[in-house]
């Protein structure tokens, strides 16, 4: 939920519904991404798969992706795909993460967490179907008005957000991290830009591309995601300490428990604030030149900030 | 090891030395691999990636890919990104299938597995993450020489064969089938045609596709791969029975053990012997309209019968 006077900052941004957009776009999300995967034989692989990708979340990935498509002047149909695909992506990260050998979660956006209903093997291979689908989705059900070298774009950097420079080695550094007290703030930046900026920048990034973006705007593009995508990630941390476990569907408090060093437990919690603003501010100044088309994006960098879960 | 009288069966392989040739694709696709995935920070999940990935093995999936290349008039360089995708794709299902949580297998081509080395929750990333290459490389190694298109069915194709309609599928029912006597041919059959044809038929079809094979020629490639991964399946079960565990390089009897329902636990050894022997001179009969081209994929498909490890 955006607390109303978070949406009135501005007065370019009262103008501009965003419970409303979100609300309608997280609709159309959630229609593609229940037609992307039919459950056939051998019904188990598939229901699991189901059971992570349509468990709610804020679906601000996909959004994200269908946004900055629409703002460089394409539409939502040439970026569906690719939309389904970061969200299956998403997805199969947190199933992965959330495994016994990881993080151990039983919890995950209010439910029990994939591998306590389906078992630790279909767990893993729900997140492999995941990935794998992500890829072929892209591949084949983007439509032919979106010019094939532009799809293999966005196939590369999906492929890069996810791998060793991306998701896979933040929570590699992550878990190598935890109980560790002395991990520095560069250190935890890498985990970041890596475990939650990267995917951020390829949606963002990948929307622009499909839409014929110019390597000048995609420059615009990665660093309004880049900030946007760091300040995600303080406000999580904060969210971890202030909010409580009902609020965020998972567990809270598990940075403490599991002695992470956070944005908070190094600089404080407004120090902290004040910085995911200044991010926030940042970013937005990335998408001045687009003008109005840009009120969404806008509007999402501010909601970042103001979410409570 | 190829016993020689297979090598000679008929006058046409007499004049082609597999064994020379197997021996110099080898070479080329370690390189290829070897160089595809430098070490850098986080040195570990680079390491455990390598560990797998660079840990030996017959290369038949890259060769495979490879040879179609060339048979359909398409060069090395053209199909050496899919071949090392399709290379990395089969690591992964192995690192993730010795899983604890799956197979629960301590060694693999007579080393220790991965999460023995590196511990589960780097094993599982690093399958993770050799996946997200295999598709980052197709995207973005392929020479220009390839159209786009043809770049993204290989995506597709990849990511099919990898997913539940693919490897994943079939692991899923295998896992599912394990302990049970009372396994229909018909479910062995769809767990193998998963689990080993869809990847071996990804394999063949992509290099083909890569060099611009009609749909005809798709075709035929697709019988070629679906009866030799057939065939390479009943081989691997009579081997799992006859060999050592000393020459397959993982445990020997597992199947057994396991009490799973393998072809010659339906068949009988020697029946077992007689279907592949089949579906290999089915598989060759495929490839007649390609000519002398088609040598070393018909020697290869004489290989996988004949083949002790």
């Amino acid at each position: 939920m955006v607390a109303a006077d978070n949406l009135q900052k501005t007065p370019q941004e009262a103008t501009f519904n965003l419970l409303a957009y979100l609300k309608e776009r997280q609709k159309i999300c959630e229609a593609a991404l229940d037609k992307a995967i039919p459950i056939i034989y051998p019904e188990k692989i598939y229901e699991s798969m189901r059971y992570s990708l349509l468990a709610g979340g804020k679906r601000l990935r996909p959004i994200l992706c269908l946004a900055t498509c629409e703002m460089m002047g394409g539409t939502i149909e040439m970026a569906m795909p690719a939309a389904c695909a970061v969200e299956m992506i998403h997805t199969m990260s947190l199933i992965h993460d959330d495994l016994p050998a990881m993080d151990n979660d039983d919890y995950r956006r209010g439910k029990l967490t994939n591998h306590k209903i389906y078992g630790d093997a279909v767990a893993i291979l729900a997140g492999d179907g995941l990935l794998a689908y992500a890829f072929e989705m892209v591949a084949t059900q983007t439509p032919d008005s979106v010019p094939k070298d532009r799809v293999l774009q966005v196939v590369a950097r999906l492929g890069r957000a996810l791998g060793a420079a991306g998701l896979v080695g933040g929570q590699v550094v992550d878990l190598d991290s935890e109980g560790k007290l002395d991990i520095s703030l560069e250190t935890l930046t890498f985990i970041h830009n890596h475990k939650t900026a990267a995917l951020l920048e390829a949606c963002v990034v990948c929307g622009g591309i499909i839409a014929g973006a110019s390597p000048e705007d995609v420059q615009r593009l990665t660093r309004y995601s880049q900030n946007i995508g760091l300040a995600f990630q303080i406000v999580d941390d904060i969210l971890d300490i202030t909010a409580t476990t009902e609020q965020l569907g998972k567990s809270a408090g598990k940075d403490l428990t599991a002695k992470k060093v956070t944005y908070p437990s190094l600089w404080g919690i407004e120090e902290s604030r004040t910085k995911a603003q200044q991010l926030i501010e940042a970013a937005c100044a990335e998408l001045k030149p687009f003008g109005k088309p840009a009120q969404p994006l806008e509007a999402i960098a501010h909601f970042i900030t103001s979410r409570n879960n």
